[in-house]
Protein backbone atom coordinates (compact mmCIF):
# COMPACT_ATOMS: atom_id res chain seq x y z
CA UNK A 1 0.00 0.00 0.00
CA UNK A 2 0.81 3.47 -1.23
CA UNK A 3 0.63 5.06 2.69
CA UNK A 4 0.66 8.72 1.15
CA UNK A 5 -2.08 8.19 -1.16
CA UNK A 6 -4.31 6.39 1.07
CA UNK A 7 -3.38 9.87 3.71
CA UNK A 8 -3.98 12.37 0.48
CA UNK A 9 -7.25 10.89 0.12
CA UNK A 10 -8.37 10.77 3.38
CA UNK A 11 -7.38 14.17 4.07
CA UNK A 12 -9.97 15.02 1.03
CA UNK A 13 -12.58 12.76 2.47
CA UNK A 14 -12.37 14.91 5.59
CA UNK A 15 -11.95 18.02 4.24
CA UNK A 16 -15.50 17.72 2.35
CA UNK A 17 -17.61 17.15 5.19
CA UNK A 18 -17.76 21.32 5.18
CA UNK A 19 -19.92 20.77 2.08
CA UNK A 20 -22.90 19.76 4.41
CA UNK A 21 -22.13 23.13 6.73
CA UNK A 22 -22.86 24.97 2.95
CA UNK A 23 -26.65 26.27 3.07
CA UNK A 24 -28.53 27.15 0.00
CA UNK A 25 -31.52 28.91 -0.71
CA UNK A 26 -33.89 25.91 -1.22
CA UNK A 27 -35.92 24.92 1.72
CA UNK A 28 -36.64 21.36 2.63
CA UNK A 29 -40.20 19.84 1.94
CA UNK A 30 -40.70 18.81 5.75
CA UNK A 31 -39.30 21.47 7.98
CA UNK A 32 -38.54 24.24 5.49
CA UNK A 33 -35.05 24.09 6.84
CA UNK A 34 -32.23 25.37 3.99
CA UNK A 35 -30.70 22.60 2.26
CA UNK A 36 -27.28 22.00 2.26
CA UNK A 37 -25.13 21.53 -0.52
CA UNK A 38 -23.75 17.41 0.10
CA UNK A 39 -27.48 16.56 0.80
CA UNK A 40 -28.67 18.27 -2.30
CA UNK A 41 -25.80 16.34 -4.52
CA UNK A 42 -27.26 13.34 -3.01
CA UNK A 43 -30.38 14.12 -3.97
CA UNK A 44 -29.52 14.98 -7.94
CA UNK A 45 -27.36 11.73 -8.18
CA UNK A 46 -30.46 9.88 -7.35
CA UNK A 47 -32.44 11.94 -9.68
CA UNK A 48 -30.46 10.89 -12.53
CA UNK A 49 -30.61 7.36 -11.66
CA UNK A 50 -34.06 7.82 -11.87
CA UNK A 51 -34.40 9.97 -14.55
CA UNK A 52 -31.60 9.36 -17.25
CA UNK A 53 -34.51 8.03 -19.91
CA UNK A 54 -35.71 11.23 -20.17
CA UNK A 55 -32.67 12.79 -21.50
CA UNK A 56 -33.18 13.14 -25.48
CA UNK A 57 -29.24 12.78 -25.77
CA UNK A 58 -28.05 9.85 -24.36
CA UNK A 59 -26.32 10.59 -21.06
CA UNK A 60 -23.53 7.87 -19.38
CA UNK A 61 -25.04 7.18 -15.87
CA UNK A 62 -21.56 6.95 -14.08
CA UNK A 63 -20.45 9.96 -15.86
CA UNK A 64 -23.58 12.29 -14.81
CA UNK A 65 -23.40 10.91 -11.36
CA UNK A 66 -19.38 11.77 -10.90
CA UNK A 67 -20.27 15.60 -12.48
CA UNK A 68 -23.51 15.85 -10.08
CA UNK A 69 -21.40 14.03 -6.73
CA UNK A 70 -18.46 16.23 -7.34
CA UNK A 71 -20.16 20.09 -8.94
CA UNK A 72 -20.90 21.58 -5.81
CA UNK A 73 -17.56 21.03 -3.81
CA UNK A 74 -15.88 24.46 -4.85
CA UNK A 75 -18.65 25.93 -2.76
CA UNK A 76 -16.81 24.87 0.84
CA UNK A 77 -14.37 27.96 0.11
CA UNK A 78 -16.62 29.73 -2.77
CA UNK A 79 -19.97 29.79 -0.88
CA UNK A 80 -23.31 29.19 -2.54
CA UNK A 81 -24.37 31.78 -4.65
CA UNK A 82 -27.90 32.54 -4.84
CA UNK A 83 -29.01 32.01 -8.46
CA UNK A 84 -31.13 35.24 -8.87
CA UNK A 85 -28.26 37.23 -6.93
CA UNK A 86 -26.78 39.18 -9.96
CA UNK A 87 -23.82 41.16 -7.85
CA UNK A 88 -22.98 37.62 -5.94
CA UNK A 89 -21.87 36.34 -9.31
CA UNK A 90 -19.33 38.48 -9.79
CA UNK A 91 -15.56 36.97 -9.11
CA UNK A 92 -17.51 33.57 -9.01
CA UNK A 93 -15.79 31.97 -11.37
CA UNK A 94 -12.26 33.37 -9.96
CA UNK A 95 -13.36 32.03 -6.65
CA UNK A 96 -14.39 29.02 -7.84
CA UNK A 97 -11.29 28.05 -9.73
CA UNK A 98 -9.16 29.14 -6.77
CA UNK A 99 -11.45 26.94 -4.13
CA UNK A 100 -11.34 23.96 -6.90
CA UNK A 101 -7.57 24.25 -6.91
CA UNK A 102 -6.78 24.23 -3.30
CA UNK A 103 -10.01 21.36 -2.72
CA UNK A 104 -9.15 18.78 -5.56
CA UNK A 105 -5.63 19.28 -4.72
CA UNK A 106 -5.84 17.71 -1.55
CA UNK A 107 -5.86 14.65 -3.70
CA UNK A 108 -3.18 12.55 -5.42
CA UNK A 109 -2.21 14.53 -8.57
CA UNK A 110 -4.45 12.05 -10.75
CA UNK A 111 -7.42 12.06 -8.52
CA UNK A 112 -6.50 15.42 -8.62
CA UNK A 113 -6.78 16.50 -12.18
CA UNK A 114 -9.97 14.25 -13.07
CA UNK A 115 -12.02 16.03 -10.51
CA UNK A 116 -11.39 19.29 -11.72
CA UNK A 117 -11.69 18.34 -15.08
CA UNK A 118 -15.15 16.90 -14.46
CA UNK A 119 -15.55 20.67 -12.11
CA UNK A 120 -14.68 22.09 -15.40
CA UNK A 121 -16.92 19.77 -17.63
CA UNK A 122 -20.06 20.50 -15.39
CA UNK A 123 -19.25 24.37 -16.02
CA UNK A 124 -18.56 24.55 -18.96
CA UNK A 125 -21.94 22.87 -20.35
CA UNK A 126 -20.14 20.93 -23.40
CA UNK A 127 -21.31 17.51 -23.08
CA UNK A 128 -24.77 15.53 -22.86
CA UNK A 129 -23.73 14.73 -19.57
CA UNK A 130 -22.62 17.69 -18.60
CA UNK A 131 -26.16 19.41 -19.67
CA UNK A 132 -28.03 16.28 -18.04
CA UNK A 133 -26.90 17.18 -14.60
CA UNK A 134 -27.51 21.03 -15.16
CA UNK A 135 -31.20 20.27 -16.12
CA UNK A 136 -31.22 18.30 -13.10
CA UNK A 137 -29.31 20.96 -10.85
CA UNK A 138 -32.64 23.52 -12.11
CA UNK A 139 -35.09 21.10 -11.79
CA UNK A 140 -35.16 20.43 -7.89
CA UNK A 141 -34.84 23.95 -7.26
CA UNK A 142 -37.99 24.56 -8.72
CA UNK A 143 -39.93 21.28 -6.79
CA UNK A 144 -38.54 22.49 -3.77
CA UNK A 145 -39.77 26.43 -3.76
CA UNK A 146 -43.40 25.15 -5.33
CA UNK A 147 -43.70 21.86 -2.93
CA UNK A 148 -42.80 24.38 -0.22
CA UNK A 149 -45.20 27.56 -0.61
CA UNK A 150 -43.01 29.47 -2.57
CA UNK A 151 -41.26 31.05 0.49
CA UNK A 152 -38.13 31.49 -1.57
CA UNK A 153 -39.67 33.23 -4.44
CA UNK A 154 -41.35 35.54 -2.22
CA UNK A 155 -38.49 36.63 -0.01
CA UNK A 156 -36.28 36.85 -2.79
CA UNK A 157 -39.21 38.53 -5.19
CA UNK A 158 -38.16 36.42 -8.21
CA UNK A 159 -40.99 36.45 -10.74
CA UNK A 160 -42.21 34.17 -13.90
CA UNK A 161 -39.76 35.47 -16.17
CA UNK A 162 -36.68 35.01 -13.99
CA UNK A 163 -37.79 31.39 -13.27
CA UNK A 164 -38.43 30.66 -17.20
CA UNK A 165 -35.03 31.68 -18.23
CA UNK A 166 -33.50 30.19 -15.21
CA UNK A 167 -35.24 26.75 -15.84
CA UNK A 168 -34.46 26.94 -19.87
CA UNK A 169 -31.64 24.26 -19.36
CA UNK A 170 -34.04 21.43 -18.53
CA UNK A 171 -35.94 21.91 -21.70
CA UNK A 172 -33.15 22.40 -23.51
CA UNK A 173 -31.58 18.56 -22.48
CA UNK A 174 -35.13 17.13 -21.70
CA UNK A 175 -38.76 17.89 -23.72
CA UNK A 176 -40.33 15.43 -21.30
CA UNK A 177 -38.33 17.53 -18.36
CA UNK A 178 -38.96 20.55 -19.98
CA UNK A 179 -43.00 19.75 -19.99
CA UNK A 180 -42.69 18.80 -16.34
CA UNK A 181 -41.14 22.23 -15.69
CA UNK A 182 -43.83 24.04 -17.80
CA UNK A 183 -46.69 22.45 -15.64
CA UNK A 184 -45.23 23.14 -12.32
CA UNK A 185 -45.15 26.94 -13.55
CA UNK A 186 -48.10 27.38 -14.20
CA UNK A 187 -49.16 25.83 -11.17
CA UNK A 188 -47.19 28.00 -9.10
CA UNK A 189 -48.62 31.09 -11.36
CA UNK A 190 -51.97 29.81 -10.84
CA UNK A 191 -51.70 29.33 -7.05
CA UNK A 192 -50.52 32.97 -7.06
CA UNK A 193 -46.87 31.57 -5.70
CA UNK A 194 -45.03 33.07 -8.51
CA UNK A 195 -46.01 36.49 -10.34
CA UNK A 196 -45.27 38.19 -13.24
CA UNK A 197 -44.40 41.26 -11.18
CA UNK A 198 -43.63 41.93 -7.54
CA UNK A 199 -45.69 44.98 -6.64
CA UNK A 200 -43.50 47.82 -4.95
CA UNK A 201 -43.49 47.87 -1.33
CA UNK B 1 -43.50 10.99 -22.86
CA UNK B 2 -45.84 8.88 -20.36
CA UNK B 3 -46.84 11.16 -18.63
CA UNK B 4 -48.05 8.48 -15.50
CA UNK B 5 -44.19 7.35 -15.29
CA UNK B 6 -42.91 10.31 -14.99
CA UNK B 7 -45.17 11.50 -12.49
CA UNK B 8 -44.47 8.45 -10.22
CA UNK B 9 -40.35 9.45 -10.70
CA UNK B 10 -41.23 12.74 -9.34
CA UNK B 11 -43.05 11.88 -6.15
CA UNK B 12 -40.83 8.96 -5.50
CA UNK B 13 -38.32 12.18 -5.47
CA UNK B 14 -39.97 14.27 -3.78
CA UNK B 15 -40.50 11.87 -1.29
CA UNK B 16 -36.69 11.26 -0.72
CA UNK B 17 -36.47 14.77 0.41
CA UNK B 18 -37.39 13.34 3.90
CA UNK B 19 -33.96 11.30 4.37
CA UNK B 20 -32.52 14.76 4.56
CA UNK B 21 -34.18 14.78 8.34
CA UNK B 22 -33.33 11.33 9.20
CA UNK B 23 -30.21 12.22 11.68
CA UNK B 24 -27.52 9.40 12.60
CA UNK B 25 -25.22 9.52 15.84
CA UNK B 26 -21.80 10.75 13.80
CA UNK B 27 -21.51 14.61 14.33
CA UNK B 28 -19.71 16.63 11.61
CA UNK B 29 -16.29 17.34 12.21
CA UNK B 30 -16.81 21.17 11.67
CA UNK B 31 -20.09 22.25 14.23
CA UNK B 32 -20.29 18.94 15.61
CA UNK B 33 -24.39 18.76 14.36
CA UNK B 34 -25.33 15.38 13.95
CA UNK B 35 -25.14 13.86 10.38
CA UNK B 36 -28.29 13.29 8.28
CA UNK B 37 -28.61 9.79 6.34
CA UNK B 38 -28.61 12.12 3.16
CA UNK B 39 -25.29 13.84 2.83
CA UNK B 40 -23.90 10.62 4.63
CA UNK B 41 -24.86 8.94 1.26
CA UNK B 42 -23.07 11.36 -0.66
CA UNK B 43 -20.02 10.77 1.29
CA UNK B 44 -19.81 7.58 0.82
CA UNK B 45 -20.03 7.95 -3.01
CA UNK B 46 -17.36 10.34 -3.33
CA UNK B 47 -15.55 7.68 -0.86
CA UNK B 48 -16.09 5.09 -3.62
CA UNK B 49 -14.78 7.48 -6.17
CA UNK B 50 -11.79 8.02 -4.44
CA UNK B 51 -11.06 4.47 -2.75
CA UNK B 52 -12.09 2.58 -5.37
CA UNK B 53 -8.50 1.02 -6.14
CA UNK B 54 -8.06 0.13 -2.75
CA UNK B 55 -11.23 -2.88 -2.95
CA UNK B 56 -8.88 -5.94 -3.14
CA UNK B 57 -11.95 -7.96 -5.17
CA UNK B 58 -12.35 -5.23 -8.40
CA UNK B 59 -16.05 -3.29 -7.51
CA UNK B 60 -17.82 -1.93 -10.45
CA UNK B 61 -18.04 2.14 -9.66
CA UNK B 62 -21.33 2.33 -10.89
CA UNK B 63 -22.94 -0.37 -9.20
CA UNK B 64 -21.18 0.71 -5.98
CA UNK B 65 -22.53 4.37 -6.77
CA UNK B 66 -26.24 2.85 -6.83
CA UNK B 67 -25.97 0.78 -3.65
CA UNK B 68 -24.40 3.42 -1.37
CA UNK B 69 -26.61 6.07 -2.42
CA UNK B 70 -30.07 4.32 -2.00
CA UNK B 71 -28.72 1.97 0.77
CA UNK B 72 -30.46 4.02 3.51
CA UNK B 73 -33.90 5.54 1.86
CA UNK B 74 -35.67 2.62 4.25
CA UNK B 75 -34.57 4.84 6.82
CA UNK B 76 -37.36 7.62 6.35
CA UNK B 77 -40.06 4.72 7.56
CA UNK B 78 -37.61 2.84 9.23
CA UNK B 79 -35.40 5.22 11.53
CA UNK B 80 -31.35 4.83 12.08
CA UNK B 81 -30.64 2.42 14.09
CA UNK B 82 -27.47 3.07 16.30
CA UNK B 83 -24.55 0.60 15.56
CA UNK B 84 -24.21 -0.58 19.07
CA UNK B 85 -28.04 -0.46 19.54
CA UNK B 86 -28.66 -4.23 19.81
CA UNK B 87 -32.34 -3.49 21.05
CA UNK B 88 -33.09 -1.25 18.41
CA UNK B 89 -32.12 -4.01 15.93
CA UNK B 90 -34.89 -6.35 16.92
CA UNK B 91 -37.40 -6.01 14.10
CA UNK B 92 -34.93 -3.79 12.32
CA UNK B 93 -35.07 -6.62 9.11
CA UNK B 94 -38.62 -6.34 9.22
CA UNK B 95 -39.25 -2.78 9.56
CA UNK B 96 -36.90 -1.88 6.41
CA UNK B 97 -38.29 -4.22 4.09
CA UNK B 98 -41.73 -2.88 4.42
CA UNK B 99 -40.21 0.64 3.94
CA UNK B 100 -38.22 -0.54 0.99
CA UNK B 101 -41.53 -1.83 -0.65
CA UNK B 102 -43.56 1.26 0.10
CA UNK B 103 -41.05 3.86 -0.73
CA UNK B 104 -39.36 2.17 -3.77
CA UNK B 105 -42.78 0.90 -4.65
CA UNK B 106 -43.64 4.61 -5.44
CA UNK B 107 -41.51 4.48 -8.51
CA UNK B 108 -42.70 2.45 -11.74
CA UNK B 109 -42.69 -1.17 -11.25
CA UNK B 110 -39.13 -1.78 -12.86
CA UNK B 111 -37.47 0.73 -11.48
CA UNK B 112 -38.98 -0.12 -8.12
CA UNK B 113 -37.51 -3.93 -8.69
CA UNK B 114 -33.95 -2.22 -9.32
CA UNK B 115 -34.07 0.01 -5.98
CA UNK B 116 -35.48 -3.19 -4.19
CA UNK B 117 -32.87 -4.92 -5.58
CA UNK B 118 -30.11 -2.93 -5.33
CA UNK B 119 -31.00 -2.78 -1.04
CA UNK B 120 -31.30 -6.11 -0.74
CA UNK B 121 -27.56 -6.93 -2.30
CA UNK B 122 -25.87 -4.47 -0.02
CA UNK B 123 -28.13 -6.05 2.53
CA UNK B 124 -26.99 -9.78 2.13
CA UNK B 125 -23.60 -8.79 1.44
CA UNK B 126 -22.79 -11.34 -1.64
CA UNK B 127 -21.01 -9.23 -3.84
CA UNK B 128 -17.45 -7.12 -4.05
CA UNK B 129 -19.67 -3.57 -4.57
CA UNK B 130 -21.85 -4.36 -1.46
CA UNK B 131 -18.87 -5.72 0.54
CA UNK B 132 -17.22 -2.76 -0.65
CA UNK B 133 -19.77 -0.39 -0.15
CA UNK B 134 -20.19 -1.92 3.68
CA UNK B 135 -16.56 -1.05 4.06
CA UNK B 136 -17.18 2.82 3.22
CA UNK B 137 -20.19 2.87 5.60
CA UNK B 138 -18.20 1.83 8.24
CA UNK B 139 -15.30 3.44 8.02
CA UNK B 140 -16.78 6.77 7.49
CA UNK B 141 -18.45 6.56 10.95
CA UNK B 142 -15.08 5.58 12.38
CA UNK B 143 -13.35 8.96 10.84
CA UNK B 144 -15.90 11.33 12.05
CA UNK B 145 -15.55 10.13 15.69
CA UNK B 146 -11.73 9.86 16.16
CA UNK B 147 -12.24 13.28 14.52
CA UNK B 148 -14.79 14.72 16.55
CA UNK B 149 -12.51 13.73 19.48
CA UNK B 150 -14.47 10.67 20.38
CA UNK B 151 -18.03 12.31 21.86
CA UNK B 152 -20.35 10.13 20.18
CA UNK B 153 -18.14 6.43 21.67
CA UNK B 154 -18.13 8.29 25.35
CA UNK B 155 -21.73 9.15 24.84
CA UNK B 156 -22.96 5.67 24.36
CA UNK B 157 -19.37 4.13 26.18
CA UNK B 158 -18.24 2.36 23.63
CA UNK B 159 -15.32 -0.05 23.95
CA UNK B 160 -12.37 -0.62 21.78
CA UNK B 161 -13.47 -4.63 21.01
CA UNK B 162 -16.50 -3.28 19.60
CA UNK B 163 -14.98 -0.73 17.22
CA UNK B 164 -12.53 -3.57 16.14
CA UNK B 165 -15.49 -5.79 15.71
CA UNK B 166 -17.87 -2.65 13.45
CA UNK B 167 -14.84 -2.53 11.67
CA UNK B 168 -13.77 -5.84 10.38
CA UNK B 169 -15.89 -5.55 7.01
CA UNK B 170 -13.17 -3.00 6.53
CA UNK B 171 -10.42 -5.38 6.79
CA UNK B 172 -12.19 -8.02 4.63
CA UNK B 173 -12.68 -5.96 1.54
CA UNK B 174 -9.43 -4.30 1.75
CA UNK B 175 -6.03 -4.87 3.19
CA UNK B 176 -4.94 -1.41 2.71
CA UNK B 177 -8.48 0.52 4.17
CA UNK B 178 -8.10 -2.20 7.41
CA UNK B 179 -4.39 -0.77 7.94
CA UNK B 180 -5.48 3.00 7.63
CA UNK B 181 -8.36 1.46 10.37
CA UNK B 182 -5.99 -0.23 12.49
CA UNK B 183 -3.92 2.74 12.48
CA UNK B 184 -6.69 5.09 13.54
CA UNK B 185 -8.05 2.30 16.22
CA UNK B 186 -4.71 2.66 17.94
CA UNK B 187 -4.56 6.62 17.91
CA UNK B 188 -7.94 6.90 19.26
CA UNK B 189 -6.47 4.30 22.15
CA UNK B 190 -3.22 6.19 22.55
CA UNK B 191 -5.62 9.46 23.13
CA UNK B 192 -7.84 8.01 25.65
CA UNK B 193 -10.55 8.85 22.86
CA UNK B 194 -11.60 4.89 23.13
CA UNK B 195 -10.93 2.72 26.40
CA UNK B 196 -10.99 -0.85 26.39
CA UNK B 197 -13.63 -0.88 29.26
CA UNK B 198 -15.83 1.82 30.71
CA UNK B 199 -15.32 1.93 34.26
CA UNK B 200 -18.77 2.06 35.94
CA UNK B 201 -20.50 4.98 37.17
Amino acid sequence: MNSIRLAQQLQFILEIDRLKGVLRRSLLLENHRRENSAEHSWHLAIMAMVLAEHADEPANLLHTLKLVLIHDIVEIDAGDTYAYDTEGHDGKAERERTAANRIFGLLPADQASEMIELWEEFESQQTPEARFALALDRLMPLLHNYHSGGITWQENQVTVSQVKERMSPVSLCSEALGQAVTAVVEQAIASGLLPHAWSEQ
